[in-house]
């Protein structure tokens, strides 16, 4: 602890990356931020940037880089994008910025990326899943894994999905996002012995719209899956991460 | 008017159903009997058994008898089916009776049953969508269609569904009845260019039990759809002898 | 196939449509278009315009009409329909653009539209049900099937309703739709014996707005009545294209 | 109120009695009985059967009958009512019970009942509606109004609605009862300029059932009327009474 | 009818109101306008403007008032309501414009306004509660009642409701308005012997917001009341009139 | 701790007790009971017997008076009581058993009931209430509070509910239990500076029943109140008894 | 009284004060203001801005300063904050403004606070519970509460929770705000044996969002809990003062 | 295949079995069991006995028996065992029966169960919670795998939980069931890095009652989750089992 502490005062550690190590959480402007949860749990703390003002979206990625070396952020409008992009071209300019639709990966350029030694399928079943599906790709994408993505495959023209079946049989984990009656999740766990995670998505309309009719079609599916809530692509990505992270161990 | 009159007069004509045949419905104990609805509808009127007392049940379907020589009740309880044959067994011993799950057809001797020059395909997911299935086939069969059923054929293993496609296609129109996510309408409606009438089944369990996952999945289907009420068997089949009934009609 | 390949080769076939004819289905920039859906299924795939972007919605219609000379598109919102109106103007000014509320349907000089011998009756209680009737009439359009279509005849004036009695006996297949409490197909089916397809629209308000007392309604009716989800008027219509095809078909 | 005590001391007012002209209550062992609601709201405090115990029931008539000589009791079940009249057979073997289907009403020898110069017009939609009907029956018996009782007129078949018409425009109230889609209030309100009341009944069954699509569609309904919760009887019964009791009022 | 034809022929009645004396309903641009409704009903149909266009509602308007001399709108918004009032000063200067928040009525100076021998009495629970309030003040002073209006009245200050007891009891029929939980027709209804028609308000927040907490709680009131949907303030004002209207021409 | 292993060593204490003591929780045949709760809490744990079998009953029942002297249990169906009552003559028969409605009271006549210097009142709106509330109490009366209880004083009739008005305003905190339309609460809180405490009751019938409309109408309330579950007595109970204690606390 | 009448009379005490000071509320031009709220209910009746117009809060605030020296108002937006701080700089320049998220405090300048010798513990489970927190902290600061406040402690990082139990523990009564699945109320009230009031936040999405889930699982606690509705930072504040205030009188 | 048919000529093989092996499901009397599925899938196909009748839950047993070597069954009733218990008693008394719960297992004694190297953890969070968990060991145990079980370790009494981290930390995936509120798989994922599957349990009453509190409260978690439907058991431990296979074939 005294070593952290003479590094925190001679500066090559920041106050906050001391915080985060000693206690597992930094607190910040902006709350407390759990920076040992990558280490405890697997997956990194994200921040969910919906409902939250632009400065304390800024003020949790500032915790998450100092802490970390990188920022996960799900569910960033447009305004919150580019007031982060401004804060991160004035602060840290060579580090990188990636966005999956509403997914934000920031890494700073010291930052070394895990590697992951294992397959995450990601299907989709029409155009209006994908910004689901991409935010579930980010957090993979972030714990290194390898993706193996296939959109637009849904059932109402059955032969597209089955197109594919070789692909999804090759995953070591699948994640299949599905809005409107959400049946894809159900035919493709049908077909394959890779652990599916279902994620229903808030497309539709009338009765079961906003993804309800989805949610229920994949918690009564006759097949073998787990679900997440409705547009969780980031659950879905962080469950397909633990367990694409525990094949990925035993492998070893 | 005078002539139907003098029938009722010497005992030729029953005067219920005299007022059938002058009013349209026959006022009985337990109610009026929409007597003309298969004239003016194409599709019986069919007696509704559930809630109702069993002395209820048996003057309607004695009124039926009367005016249009049969009758067709749906959701009959054991205790009012034991009572109705009893009933037959007492005042019509050679009438007919036919029971499918809860539907029950009585036809007296001298009814003369309607014929059909169509085909009504029905398919089940599970076993226990069998029940409803039935329903809709008694009511298909007392208009007089060919019945093409296979049951048992649910998407979770696809390939007891496609081993059928050659059945499903060869039907002039189809009824899909299936619970839990009830994905099969789905499934099928994509594959065939007849007509589907999805019927959702209230098995199921938990978040979208009883039906409601099912129905959500029919009226969200990204395939063609038109959608009967959870386990509405009686008006499925009805609505495939109409569609049946302008096809056969077109026929001629 | 070689004579299809050599038609690509020369330019006289798009690769989109060869994919089309060869897979099923052609990939585009913003998905897979189902192209072979009309054959496969009777109707024509319909491009969701809602919850898509501008570029997606031009990019599927642009497949579209690449792969059968024709797109079909719901729920067009204003920009998308300006956007859609600029592209066509720009890549193939001659082509025909038919708008029917939030339906729009484009055909290319060469295409030669279907015609089909069958009367497809729309009804109405309300004016503001006509939208949701306007895109089931497209559709039934594009199949090229009369349409006998009478506005604004809701139960609460019954004349109204009656006055149109002769015409709604007269239609192959009846399309209804109807908001608040959603009572005009249960009348209407009970006095006719045409297939009648319920549509119940998202108007009312407090409890059982957004159409779904209407939908509840038509699910509960006592007369014979299948149903599609609430605004979808592109399944109503879709449903009665596909009956009607069957009475025409057979009509030949 | 010396008087009163008075005849509570020589014994010909019972302690109950008294205590209800005085504080406008009386307290029994089950509760506290609103003998005053007569007087203050025009219609009696019926004793709502349903989840109380046989002797919290039989407790509560007594009660009624000792303080207002007479008793309504609505939801009675079987043993309940089996209890009663053992009660009144040994307590007062002269009143009179009348049961309409879950409602009962008991009157002493010595009770006189009101008298009300209207007529209340009570219609249902089919045999399933008729216990609730009965309920809204007895309490307008109770007031002493003429009931103008017309049974099994649903809308199905439009033409048992419309040859009732006369009576129901001759009514100075209508309470109107249907389950299912609950259409018919909003036909009938739609052509009398009687005020109706709506009771939607809990048949039905799958989505909407249990009276919810006939509680919203009487709450949408494009009509006027105004509507009481699912299987509110008494609660219909005892408004139109009110309606008729200040109309009757006018005409003296 | 051939005065009526020869009115029509020499302009002193338009081919609108001639259509609606001679068939009940009008037909204009926007639709059937109901003109019989007023002698049929005993209140007038009114224009439900939300969700129609500007353009229709100023034609149904105009369908209004040449049939029937006057019109009634409710819903109706700003710009709605600007467009009628061009409208209006352009074609017919002369008339009335009453606006009750969203309720608006139109009277053309030859206009003979009904007149009513009733007391309708309005009472509010708070200030949200009074734009509902004001709509179905708008349709009862349509019918010439007199209104006993008083506001804010709700049960969290007893003494408020308590204060006004005198006026709810000499009302002929009570309109009660009340939003959040709704106790206020409770209370009230156990205090009087007029009848009361609760009207609930789409106020509240959270569980049972946007009036169903209201709704719910006037439906399982432990009094007597009948109840409107959640913001019918038209539905609650017309069911009123109908109701003083009987008492009326009773008093006659 | 080598005290209490002695003690466990020569049987004057029981391996059970001196777990809880040690660890907290005592381990036994039908799960783990939470015997430091009354200390940690302030309320001791009560057993909710509602799903549990008769021997899992039992056992924790066992559990409560070896670690604890006494037992409180809820939601105790009659077989359960009865065979409790059995086990107890059997092993204590000297143990005291008070029962109130489903609660359940057991006493070693070695236990010293604490003594609670502060009153709880206790309303209901109606007799249904009773059971409700009787678990309520059953707590309170286990922390030795004082408990001023008043039944059947809905506001239907408002003079019942304020003639109690100074023993409400009296009690310390107040828990009212009121099902239907759930007003009650609202109307005290609105009366008196004392904390209230809402509990719905699972009465009511239609919309709005089963509590719902309770529950809705509370946390709506315009009032100051806190809720619990529909039915949650024995929550409210120990609420009301932390808060209680505090005030007892304070007034040393 | 005279007194008082004589203090209008010369202009020291304000007519609105007077009228509230006899009838307990006074009447000003946008509804009744209940002035006496706070010395009935020991908390001041706060001004719910939502859904009000800017002028009838301004009107309000007035009357609450004119009648109590003091304004509270919840729920306010920008604008209408905007218009309350012009009115106030106009009006009486030296009064104090303090805002806390939606909820406004306003002081005039010879407004005496009151004292309350008690701790209100405030915790948080994130960012976004912070301005429901903050309406809640506003009330108790009202009453003149010690306010501890934790912010960011939800159970998703539990060391994040049990580093604060001790401030948990000292605090008098305990308001804890949490969205998503609001665990946070039903951890700390398993700890401590403070009376714990838990405030469900409308974060959230998909199934259980907008506070439905977190309101659910609050009622369902397996600990003890009471709790207000979703965001109703006001009751929860409120109760926890009364509660307060309780606890204070007894240490005096 | 020649061979398969000639050992069925020979009865080494049975038709069910060759069925099976060739289509890959075999067609009973009660349907088709998909006996390929554990091939296909990595899990049996277990028999959902509910809903189904002793009949047909006996000869899918037989037809699993005769086709696999075993027979898996959820949702027993104990008339079905008994009825399962006298056919094996019958035909092959040799069998082994497991029964867990709901859950029973059959093992004919040829049959070869499959080993599974990896752990999975199962957490229940009180006794009512036992019966769904055990439903999940048995399919966990038929596939092999070594469990590790800790009941009735809820948050209520936080330091239950925190005594089991260890064992949490050691499994390769977990199952967490809970009722109530289920907050207990949000605070076991929030400590753990392996995957975690939450089971919601139908335990709970009044609002969020019946499971649905708890899957709300899983779908929103703040850590990682995935999550099946309320008391799907069988769904988790299938689901777990797939994850673990993934992680043992991994080790190989």
């Amino acid at each position: 602890m005294r070593e952290l502490l003479d590094a925190v005062a001679d500066g090559t550690v920041s106050p906050a990356a001391a915080e985060a190590e000693l206690r597992g959480y930094a607190t910040g402007e902006a709350g407390r931020f759990d920076a040992a949860r990558d280490q405890r749990r697997g997956v990194p703390e994200a921040i969910f940037a919906e409902g939250k003002s632009i400065p304390q979206v800024v003020a949790l990625a500032e915790t998450a880089l100092e802490t970390t070396g990188r920022a996960l952020l799900t569910r960033v409008s447009d305004p919150q994008f580019a007031a982060l992009e401004d804060y991160i071209a004035e602060t840290t300019p060579d580090a990188t910025i990636d966005r999956h639709s509403g997914a934000v990966r920031v890494m700073t350029v010291d930052y070394e990326p895990p590697s992951l030694e294992a397959t995450i399928g990601i299907a989709t079943g029409g155009t209006v899943d994908e910004a689901v599906a991409d935010e579930a790709e980010a957090v993979c994408l972030d714990a290194g894994a390898t993706i193996d993505r296939v959109d637009d495959v849904g059932v109402a023209a059955l032969s597209r999905t089955l197109d594919q079946l070789d692909r999804f049989r090759d995953a070591d984990v699948m994640i299949v996002a599905a809005g409107r009656e959400g049946a894809l999740p159900t035919v493709v766990a049908g077909l394959v012995d890779t652990p599916v995670i279902g994620v229903p998505v808030s497309s539709g309309y009338g009765y079961g719209g906003d993804g309800e009719a989805a949610l229920a079609g994949m918690l009564q599916s006759c097949t073998v899956l787990s679900v997440v809530n409705v547009d969780a692509g980031f659950v879905a990505g962080a469950q397909a991460t633990l367990i694409a992270q525990a094949i990925a161990t035993a492998r070893d």
